[in-house]
């Protein structure tokens, strides 16, 4: 029941402060013998690294990730896994303002409220890099979940959108975006550029899809495949919204409509019609896709002067020097489909648990 | 950690079916010597009752609640407050239909895969039945958490939105569809009673606003306070979206319109200026109230054939002749408060618990 | 996490207090499919019930269960299985000096420290009377694990210990005492004769040994199958010490006499040649018989006059009236056995979500 | 509900096995603002390190903690804090002869039955170094309870006890045994030197006694102090024992023997005339002195050659060679004390939680 753990049979437990010597993680519940060293993991982290473009923030950090227990002859034993990344690029003077007023959007004066002070340096454990740790994580969840294949992308930035119809899974990984829509890529390239020079940000919405997920997975009501999606994900800084399948334009349908009509199938399994559902239905999956959209919020740290108050109470103003994002959302593709993955990893386990079968 | 139980120090667990003789919420951790009765419950439970009015399903349950423990000289005692409700009106005869064939939408496909065979009656444990439970445990928890007040209302019904300029609280509860304006609510008059009459359904978005939730309730990352509210409303039968604040809103919004600026404000704590964020801050509250926002799908018991499969892996088509909600979202507005008084609720303790303080 | 929940993928709630209109207990996780009826129930709550014999408390409560939930057609659901026992014979007037004063050994004292207040009938929730729900869910658990049998049993009353060499399995259920050894069982039957008469108690040691728990079962350091049991166990009133295998004499061998030297058996699994574990070796079953012993102290309720505290502060005397217990410990095993049933259950769907297999 | 976490609201999860590059615990839930720097863990490593004398293994380990994060400024932060220790003295040539058989009397049998393979080196993860990590753990919790005392010393080795009556508190850190007793420390010198000599082992007793331990602490029922203690206590490696109070003692008084009979105290709290219970009753902390005995097995790597089974199934012996502990009870002192230090942090942050105040 750790406040700072997700998961059930499959948990992981995260620590570590933007501008400690380190941050990892602790995954427990790994099923013992499936392949795991660090080149399982190393890659995950170079996709969600900043520093890799223009248009994310301007930390340099090789997040090189170490695996201090848990495996054995190339193999995990069962026991509980520990990863750690260390902190490099560290510039604590860029946050000298912060320290004495809060910066609006940010958790310091939430912070501040709950433990009456706060470890004001880079956002403390609010902050981005804390998803490292979960990027980590989730590499070793995949190892759990071989069949099922995960995929974020962007389909919106600034507000705008991609084309549905120009969809193509391969221009994911060509651009900086995480975009499937090329031309949609390039207007996003000068809505970015036009944001990180006029000091500004801009938000996003990421879209997730599993497939492979087998029917059954998912416990009825409180540990229901879509509230550990929605808690998983919320937990994501600055996502302020989320949607399973339709999402809010199921609220517009009718009925008939919104059904995800079935037909006989292969292997004696349905087939359905349409995917309305997003692959989730009363808590369980169904075997169709699931899909997950969520809504990142522009980032906080901002350089134009912003209205604020001080930790004495007096009228301030703010304006954050130092390194900033543009757009969070950019590099929250990486972190969605890790989350996505450390869900199913654990409803993998809970299902085989409660009900057996491998 | 029960799979169907929510709430880390507040905790409370369902049991039930829909055609079973009764079901029932165990509440855990509640504080010793707080005022309680039935007729401190009562009440809710009445707001959330099938057959209240035309506009909902047709079963007639009282939904009376006993308390068989936990409460002693009207008090309660620190002990597991054990609620029960009994079920008075089940046609099983309804459903007959549905035992040889999964209606789309529903979980029966799902719930076959996951344990091979179901009770079909009536929904068996993902009817909407099972929130009269969450009412009566909701009600617990808002004697919790007295500082706080929880109001939720319909903000569309059928795609159809309120004009947030003629928001009028009182008139939430003089329409049968908990809407905030007068006009609207005569316009989903129309729209409800079409569906009914067609044997259609729509869909509709509660928003619910907790006022006087203190600063500093909610824990950073993985008990965040918006990721457990997530939680808490997705778990809510035919949700498929939620929002915090602005929700996917603030996705299209810059970095400077999407501030919540500060200034000095009375006792010293801040005034904000706005309320984009909804109350949460690296899900930690902030003072301001919380907002959040659920989407609701349309009911999937349709009198209209739908194509489908049997449990024989056969195509077949399915129509659902018995009682059925041409619009679950105008009893989720009880639901949704229940939920959220809740989690509000464990927060308190938790935070109580690491922190101290009252 | 609840704080009357015990188990972690089969848990258990339960409520009531020993004077309320009821008890009970909502067990969860139970895996779907497996034959359940009030039937499979009844007969352990038959042998805990108080009023048996003349050696137990005089309370005369026929204990019938219902099931409320999470079965159909016969058989598990998958979903929480609640079961109830109404109470029938609450005399709280034996009970009205208790109000006032503090009884020794009792939690009163540390029930008003923690809570201000408490349920004073009867013991409230610490009462013994809360072991018939731990009785209950113990049938079903049961269920669970039908590989395996539990037998549990007096070794010693009133420090008077059986004859190891005269142990016979049958006679176990043949005197009231739950004891293997008839002319043991002859002689408890004059120490508790004379207990009761005196108005005095004492004491008892409970022996269980669980045969057919395969190897592997139980996770290494926290959730160790030691742990747990003890952890049951300890649970317990009345419980003041645990032993796994030779436990305290453990303390008092050579690593040579401790050792369980093992040598090939049949079908490829080890034969052991001695059991000094109990069963359990790094907190894991070893396929040896598990092998635990409780040690229960002497009711506190007595009918010499104790010296004591009021509520008031003020000296006082205390002296119950009522109905008591001369000897808790007879009654215990039945519930002892409940406890592992429990305990084993949880452990088996924990190995299987972790590892996999049936 | 992590398998290798424990607590509830103040949890610590470990990693590490015993031939890992190191070995640390996650420690969450620990309040902010508290004072905590590697020189507050430090000593308590330095008091249980293998190497210190010669009747302890013989593994050289300086054993040097560091906190990577959740402190800041000296304090805690209330967000995880991460303890990491390094190994360095590993001799994996020792263990050779294990990798094909199992050492009977530790888990190598059970974690083969369970998983299918195991870290043999050094005992992996059921090796008494990851203790370590636990009493770093420990050394967070104690400062979360400045108003609690916590003291273990052994009360036997090898079946020769101390004489109460020759109790010196002194004597405990004056001696390689925490002995309270000089004489008896004398005579376990040559008990253990034998031993050790010999290729053999011996067990131990410790107990433990916490003072200051507030009236109220501890949930009824299944989160009771004395079971969260059993659990905490029994997790650690060669316990087979557990006593709380009196404990199979009481077993053999009567219910006037056993009772602790109160008067009226100083500042309205009562005072005790005796202490059977052992500090607590019905679950909570009465005020009373809380006290706990353990009993520790002998280890199970000796010299002797022990008849076993191979990996392969085949009849084998087992003798090994390299470093082993001649009586493991003696740095259990330690562990004991982190341990009761840790539940009773948990108790306090729930108790806080539930019922309010500092």
């Amino acid at each position: 029941m750790s406040l700072n753990s997700f998961g059930r049979l499959f948990r992981f437990t995260t620590w570590g402060e933007s501008h400690g010597p380190a941050l990892g993680a602790v995954v427990d519940g790994c099923p013992p013998g499936l392949p795991l060293s660090e080149s399982d993991i190393q890659p995950w982290l170079d996709k969600r690294r900043p520093g890799t473009s223009r248009f994310t923030t301007q930390r340099q950090e090789p997040d090189t990730v170490r695996i201090l227990s848990g495996v054995f002859g190339g193999r995990t034993t069962g026991t509980p896994i520990s990863l750690m990344i260390e902190n490099v690029d560290q510039r604590s003077k860029d946050y000298s303002e912060v320290a004495l007023a809060y910066r609006p959007g940010h958790a310091d004066y939430a912070y501040d409220a709950k433990y009456g002070f706060r470890d004001y340096r880079g956002g403390g454990r609010s902050s981005a890099r804390e998803t490292a740790a979960r990027v980590a994580a989730g590499a070793v969840a995949r190892a759990v979940i071989p069949e099922v294949s995960i995929r974020a992308y962007l389909v919106e930035l600034g507000g705008n959108p991609i084309d549905p119809a120009a969809f193509d899974d391969g221009e994911i990984d060509r651009n900086p975006f995480f975009c499937p829509d090329a031309a949609a890529a390039a207007r996003w390239e000068v809505i970015v550029d036009n944001a990180r020079k006029a000091g500004s940000s801009v938000g996003a919405v990421v879209e997730c899809v599993a497939t492979g997920v087998p029917a059954g997975w998912g416990a009825p009501l409180y540990a229901k495949l879509d509230s550990e999606l929605a808690s998983a994900l919320m937990s994501i800084n600055a996502v302020k919204g989320i949607e399973i399948g339709d999402g809010f334009a199921a609220a517009r349908l009718t009925g008939e409509s919104n059904a995800d009509p079935m037909r006989p199938g292969a292997n004696g399994k349905p087939e359905f019609l349409a995917n309305h559902a997003g692959g989730i239905a009363g808590g369980i999956a169904t075997g169709q896709p699931v899909v997950v959209r969520v809504a990142l919020k522009p980032t906080s740290s901002i350089l134009t002067p912003v209205e604020t108050i001080g930790r004495d109470g007096q009228a301030a103003d703010i304006r954050t020097k130092g390194r900033h994002d543009p757009c969070v959302g950019i590099r929250a593709a990486p972190v969605v489909e890790a989350m996505v993955a450390l869900v199913l990893a654990d409803q993998k386990l809970l299902h085989r648990g409660q009900v057996g079968g491998a």
